[in-house]
């Protein structure tokens, strides 16, 4: 990994999976040229909403390679290697520096609740340690609505004050400004993503770096006028419309929605399988919000 | 696996590890073995107590592998299975078949919430029919305060209507007895274990199979007395002795607490090593454990 941090708008990218439920390469390397071709600044792969934790590492493995070996390059990808245990966290991790890749996203372990900053701080640590390699920068992933488990100012601080070159960024999907703005002031230099582009420019405007966003997979190009327009006087403008366009899309479940317009804009039927638990939206639903996208104007690219 | 049900004091055995945090096999079997010496019916390994969720597949596999190796009947043996991911979950639950292990204990799929029971039904569903055995027996694995996924009575109704012979039970460590008893109601037939002995004999006059708890790595010989002599007039005053050991350990975090405990007891330094994000009790919470079960006269067999 480079010392060059990430910047501007990154996609947690949707994974397809064909009927049998098994990972579809193919076109998930369409997907991922496609948000490049749109202009997205990097991809944050096997993210929440790539449904990566309903995927085993081997499965996550395959498809990082696939993007790789499709030419995209590894410095613009994020992928996320966190998981329950430091056992497959390691491996994830050692087999993204292995591709080069310019940095990881690393959720905490999520199975045990109630853990202390200490108990976070040593699995953070043990990780960095059996990796071992100067290279590596990670961007801590904080989702307590899918964990339940928090990493809180404290435990930056630790990670920070002991990993000043590795633990570098954050990605803030709490939901919550005033962490994400807590996070930014605490930590000059730090980088920090809210995980949704309702807080872009707001972000933006108070020292952020941009954002990592689920819906990056149906607008990427929209919230990249934002990044690249934030310092003029459209930036409002432009931030209010793909506000209106999240919350269009966000009134649906999300992973399930953006499938269903994949499948639909991009003329691909079976996009729409999910991996259980998640389950797939339904016709009628589909039908209500492709009349609400409709109804403000929004249509993805093909 | 066989037809038979689990029933009595299964205890999900303690995992140890090295210093350097890999599993210790041998101390795992020595374990185990003991456990069995001490008069329990069986053993639910790559539990939450287990600290399966901080291990990969493989190192669970290879532990199973080694306590059959060790001459443990695998019909015995309820081992963890569910994982976040449909993939793992097959695996280790085909591993487990291949061992002729008496059945397996799933948790549902746990970090994505909110999921609908149409989509949990749905990721019980696919690993059952990916691994297609007819010897398959899976008792569900209910423990809200880790998961903050419910398995509910309608999903268990589900389930239990698509696979009368192959979902056969449940593990309820949800600490609501209400929840329990009507679990036990709704399905007769259905094998229920309390996750605690604290209602083990509650559990048993109300129909339930015995219990599945974390303190019957301490207490193995006191909770199977229970068992034994749930229909004498012996068996309150036996419930009341263990239900103040349990109180008096759980005081203490549990796992750390409970290898402390066999570091102590059995004369055994090192056993105290947890995964992170679990942490090691100090030696003064150590010292205040032993103290306090000394004042009620309780020492583990060694």
């Amino acid at each position: 990994m480079g010392r060059e941090r990430f910047q501007g708008v990154l996609v947690p990218a949707l994974t397809p999976f064909k009927a049998d439920l098994s990972p579809d390469k193919e076109r998930f390397v369409k997907l991922c040229k496609w948000l490049f071709a749109e202009g997205v600044d990097g991809l944050a792969p096997f993210g929440t909403t790539s449904e990566a934790n309903s995927m085993s590492a081997e499965e996550r493995m395959e498809l990082l390679e696939a993007l790789v070996e499709a030419g995209i390059p590894a410095a613009k990808l994020m992928p996320g290697t966190g998981t329950c245990n430091i056992t497959e966290s390691i491996k994830l991790t050692k087999h993204a520096l292995s591709l080069k890749c310019g940095g990881v996203l690393m959720l905490p372990p999520f199975y045990y609740k109630g853990m202390s900053d200490q108990g976070l701080f040593a699995s953070f640590s043990e990780v960095i340690q059996k990796v071992g390699d100067a290279n590596l920068q990670i961007y801590l992933y904080h989702i307590p609505p899918q964990t339940n488990v928090s990493i809180t100012l404290k435990l930056i601080e630790m990670l920070v004050k002991a990993y000043p070159e590795t633990v570098v960024g954050l990605k803030d999907s709490g939901g919550d400004w005033n962490n994400t703005q807590a996070v930014i002031s605490a930590f000059p230099g730090f980088t920090v993503f809210p995980g949704s582009e309702l807080f872009l420019l707001q972000g933006l405007r108070a020292g952020g770096a941009g954002c990592i966003t689920a819906t990056g997979n149906a607008n990427p190009a929209g919230i990249r006028k934002v990044y690249a327009n934030w310092k003029t006087d459209q930036a409002d403008a432009l931030q209010a419309r793909i506000t209106e366009v999240r919350k269009a899309i966000q009134a649906y479940p999300m992973v399930p929605a953006l499938k269903q317009m994949v499948a639909h804009f991009q003329k691909a039927p079976g996009w729409e399988v999910v991996r259980p638990p998640m389950v797939a939206m339904d016709q009628t639903r589909t039908a209500s919000l492709l009349a609400d996208l409709k109804k403000i104007g929004f249509g993805m690219n093909a």
